[in-house]
């Protein structure tokens, strides 16, 4: 439950227990190591110009609370990092920074774990919900390529470049959304199933989903970009520029795509109730050609004893009285479907109509180039 | 009714009786003591560094008033304080910062019911409307806990806990309500009863309800934490950016349940247009096959007489009459059915479809992931 | 027309005989005289500390004029004051503070009728379209209770005063319309009528137009309240606030009200959805039943002759052919039935499902409270 | 096509030929003449204090360029002077202030012709699209009432009454819309044709012209009226005020309308699936009697023989066969019936439903009023 | 992938071989050349006032990268230059001004492919996806026109000509989709074929991605009119209020497209039940009148002996037995089709409706004229 009082860190029933990874680097070396006593940290802080600490997990508040005096961690930042349903958010404190951040996570419901940050002077905390994440880029290159180590001397470069592959680790989720939407609608051209509409209304919530975990991020993006905080330098703000507009471009891309998904309904929903006229149109067709048709039959199998009077169905004793009856029905009949020809009621083939559709679809896209072409 | 005038408090018929709690404490002591006279009050006020007077049921106008008279309530506070239906919001005046907040409590249809409180430099003067609250962990907290009241000997920092408290005891409301909407969504893809969307329809009402209940607190709390009183201090102006930062988690969450409910609803009204279709077809079909052969019928059990004519319906006096009038039926029936299956009519199988529908559920969640792992 | 240029008062054609009356008084005193010759006015203006001049119906453009002249009231506001469609605003002029709002009347279509005020330094002129208001309390007060009087020797609290009243006055006119909506909402789960159905878009159009008269008002309040003009004093300001959160509130209500209209209006759309579907399963299982047994009777029913051949329908020789073919009637009517059953289209007995409904709310409703409860 | 570059003023290919009128004036003379060489402005260019060019039609691009020199109109401003689809708006230059308006124009498909205005120290040169405008008692007042032409000795006000006029002449458009919106209403509830939904998808449409008109019209009021500019005048900026409330009712009525329409669209939808479901039950009661009946007759018109055996139909031979064939017939229809009425389905009578629907309404206005009094 | 890092230029692997073409001018001189080493421009730059880099295709990484060195091109500008769906945006740097818009392409199926430009003091480098532009015109009028080439001696000038361009070449392509609106709304009068809806859908979809092409201009433009920087100067920032007021121009008839498209698939929807109630009328009457019909005839089809009883069918051996049976019928049939041409069910006949629609339309638009003028 979110805002539990100091002295009391509620954490998740399901966290996963704690792991402390540690890079700490300056232009020439690199150290990397996974510490079990977070004591230990506090011997490495102020001796590196980056310090980055990897906690991964948050079932241990022994070792959480441990870091965050090391740290000094503000009791309710704290707070907010084992609650892990925080929305994006910025919050300056006196001795850091601390942001959260929402990152792709397919392991779970939400789509999404939270990532949380703190920046100092000279060292980053990160915290996850679960192993595995799309920071590995990064390690290598903090490992191996000394240009991108060289630049990234400055913790607040080093978390620009998180924010950025978290940020770049949407694009194809969304994407990928984006693919089955397409998806969905060829199956509506084709045939409206249950199931496709069933869909339709999971890819819906994924996208609502997305929207939680990203529209947020957008403000906060907006608000580390203006923070007058030490601990962002000005060269940081210029890459978080370019954070910021990632972040418009997919919160763009998700409401294209919401809309899309209503367009989609619209569609399946118009596609139903014309298939069910069609069914309908059938119905009607058969009924109104066989109903009469059965009543003439009926009448001529009526026992009325012709022997008693000649106006009892003298029919039935005509030289032609049968011939004659089968000449009323296909009139009858032939009356029934001129009327539905007229009315346009006969054209339910649908792999006609399909056929139709794709044509004018040919055709419209040709005018429309030659539209385009023309001005 | 609200904005009834100075000199006549119009006090809702069915208010609760008044009774007045006093908590008062500083570092060492805490006093606790139900009051009856509210002129006592006036003795204690002063001698403590924090004194919160509970004010629960607004029945007794001459109770309120003398309270009024002691803590300087303006009139037009304490009209609000009466008149229960108030957004939450806050009001600075001379000798005291008046807010309003609506807490979960579900005796009531609103789900809600107001919580007033009047913060002044040494005291905090609480309304509830009913007995029954969610601040039993404050109070105990006040009671044994010494670390929790040395850090809360402001009076401030007495309201931000009674503030966080009251946002906290949202969120189990609101998700009981996503649960609700799980439940109602698994209902629908299950069997579509009228009674599935009644509910949904009044869970729709309960959103709203809360809705109202939870937006004006962002603009509160932000009001308030913006706010250039002397009642608040710094300190706990922090502690309200907390505050303000789960109001909008709260927002956030709601408008996303009522997304859902929105497409919960759409789901449903497709699944009956769906159902409505499956219906149809199953009558077309059948009216389709057994009309053609009823009218065959029918015209082999007219009565014309076959004596009079050759052309009167030889057929009955065939050798193989009814064997060939059966094959006929036989015939129209076969080719009907073959047209129904080219059209795609046939698979109008419930529970094949909901199976196709789980697998397909399957097929597209690995889908996804693949793409996922494969970018 | 509204804009008509000045020198042309376009005065509405069904616009009311002008009457004139006076109230005037300061601590001590109060005189009220009803006045002919609005030249009267000019004698009594500069007399008292606060003079209310109240003018009901707008036929006379020559009073208007002379009242004009007297007070100082600009063309521009005069024109306002005649042109009964104004929306609630606030016009600061050199001489004097031009406000229109708009008071609840329900002889009225538009559910409105316009009321200005001019407020200056010692005076408060008021025009309304027809008599009758919501004012009657206010005038006893200055009557006869010293103590309203003595606070509001002030013009700027008697227009506060006004303002209050014009906007309580709309919280009834809105409950009951939230009331009938309640209404209507029982009468679709009860039944669809077509009837409720116009209710309903007749409810939805009175919501449109008191918005059409509330929204307004906030900004107009909103400006009177911030607006630094010598004519409202500060004292007035704090009341002016209070005045400002009830309309607040009154568009908090009118929104949630329109959002509940939709949410009937869906309700009640899915109703019908529903009740067709229950129609067209009747419909189907019947047809379903009787076709092929209609079916079966006809073919026995064929005149084909026995004696030519034994192939020609021995059943209607056969000892038991008349038990045969009942028994193959119910066969087939079984099959059907089970059919259905096994698709669950054989519950559509209104009553049960209505029942299952109301049990069903109730399980809810304890269910919803249980799990409050237990978090 | 916008935007087309200086030297190349691209004029619409069907625009009107050119004519110009010159009114000039000051407090004792006014002179007005048709000119037709341009260059003759330039004689009466500074020596009237209002010089009013109202230019009509756009074809002629020799005379608009002289026009274009002698009054320093910039080539952006031209540009946008003949490219006739401009939204309002306000571009301030260095030698003149330039507007573009849109005025109702029932001509037109738009519904609305471009009108621009040029407005300098001692000029204002006005473009319409077409002849005929909503201007001519502006130029009755200039000719011959002296007292409109004192106060209008300044371009700025002569401005401000044209802009003023140009809105008031939507106000009869909009309320014209509205009418047609109540007629389109009434028609829905007494009977739902094709033609009137086609009605309102037109007038929809109408509506959204509308809007594009004059929406920008209060953007551009707005920055004309706080545009610190030479050209207009502290004493016109309070009229230009007033022009811009009257476009904010403008846009009310507006949205109004658009709400409005949207709400007619439901009900008119919702008419059509009720009246669907009357036809529905209609069919379902005729085909769910007579199904079974015709079911019985065809049994005993099959042809079993009954001197077989004892068990083949021995019905036919009973001496009250028929009567009990009859009674059977009845028992079974009448069983219907009476699960009809319970049903509620055989009070599908229009008249009688459109009956109650009228006293309903009567009914629950009264009780409105009721309610309204009783408070 | 956007975001990638410097370093790792990820080009898009269907991008175009990259080819560079130049531009010089000052008042009297132009060159053009095509250049294949892009090191050649290091040597013009700064010997011309104007010089225009257009760089079209970005397949070759070593030539951008050449091109970003001279002109001092930042590395998340470069990234973003070859990030081909980047939103149009304006990112100021030290040493330059770099500008992202989407220009319209239709080889793609996004409609727009992106264009990026960057501005120097006394250069303009551009970059394109493909060639084909919308630019001819510009550089004809560099080369021959010296009117043009005199203004626009300035980099920021020809940048603003480009935007223009850009801007420009919108207008056909959404009129283009208007056109298509128009016809889509006719072809849903005429007749709803399932292949209009499937245009309409693919059209909002059209919409939808012009949509986010041409918002993000519009703040794009602002920023750039707004923007303080030494790379435009005030007199092209005259020329920008333009081109943002075309973008404005441009979103507004997009979104009414929108509207309309929203408004069509209404009326869409509307037919198609329109449609099916006229259809389920005809299924309705025909089956109304033949079910009874055929009971009656099945009726006296039973075979009951009437030679055992009197009560035994004695209408068979009636004299006017099979008369009174077919009055029968012709009573029944005739009260079935008084009750429904009471209800105005009998008035389905299309293409009738469809006169009284367009007749309906004409009084109608007549009728609205006559409004109009008559005021």
């Amino acid at each position: 439950m979110p805002g539990a009082k100091p002295g009391t860190l509620s954490i998740a029933p399901d966290a996963v227990p704690t792991t402390i990874r540690v890079m700490a680097y300056d232009q020439d070396r690199v150290i990397e190591q996974d510490i079990d006593d977070p004591q230990e940290l506090a011997l490495l802080l102020g001796h590196w110009p980056v310090l980055w600490v990897d906690v991964v997990g948050l079932a241990s508040e022994a070792k959480l609370r441990t870091i965050a005096e090391i740290f000094k961690i503000h009791p309710l930042a704290l707070e907010d990092i084992v609650h892990v349903h925080q929305r994006a958010k910025v919050d300056p404190y006196d001795h850091n920074l601390f942001c959260v951040l929402r990152i792709p996570d397919d392991s779970n419901e939400q789509l999404t774990e939270q990532f949380s940050m703190v920046l100092g002077k000279n060292f980053l905390v990160t915290f996850q919900e679960r192993p595995g994440d799309c920071f590995g880029l990064i390690r290598t290159g903090i490992r191996s390529e000394r240009s991108a180590a060289r630049q990234g001397v400055q913790p607040d470069y080093l978390a620009y470049r998180l924010i950025d592959a978290a940020i770049d680790a949407y694009f194809p989720l969304l994407e990928g959304i984006g693919d089955h939407l397409d998806r969905l609608d060829d199956r509506t051209i084709a045939a409206e199933s249950r199931a496709a509409f069933a869909e339709l209304h999971s890819v819906k919530r994924e996208l609502l989903m997305l929207r939680r975990a990203i529209w947020p991020l957008r403000d906060a993006l907006n608000e580390l970009r203006r923070e007058t905080t030490p601990f962002v330098t000005d060269a940081a703000r210029v890459y978080l520029r370019d954070c910021y507009d990632h972040t418009v471009q997919l919160i763009d891309l998700l409401e294209s795509y919401r809309d899309i998904a209503g367009d989609v309904r619209d569609f399946f929903l118009s596609s139903i109730s014309n298939r069910m006229n069609e069914v309908m149109k059938t119905l009607t067709v058969i009924s109104t050609i066989f109903l009469p048709l059965s009543f003439i039959a009926s009448v001529y199998g009526m026992n009325f004893n012709t022997e008693v009077s000649k106006w009892n169905m003298p029919e039935l004793n005509w030289r032609l009285g049968y011939p004659f009856a089968l000449l009323l029905m296909v009139i009858v009949a032939g009356g029934m479907l001129l009327n539905f020809k007229r009315r346009g009621w006969l054209t339910g083939d649908p792999s006609r109509e399909d056929h139709e559709l794709a044509e004018d679809n040919e055709t419209r896209r040709h005018g429309d180039k030659e539209n385009r072409v023309r001005r």
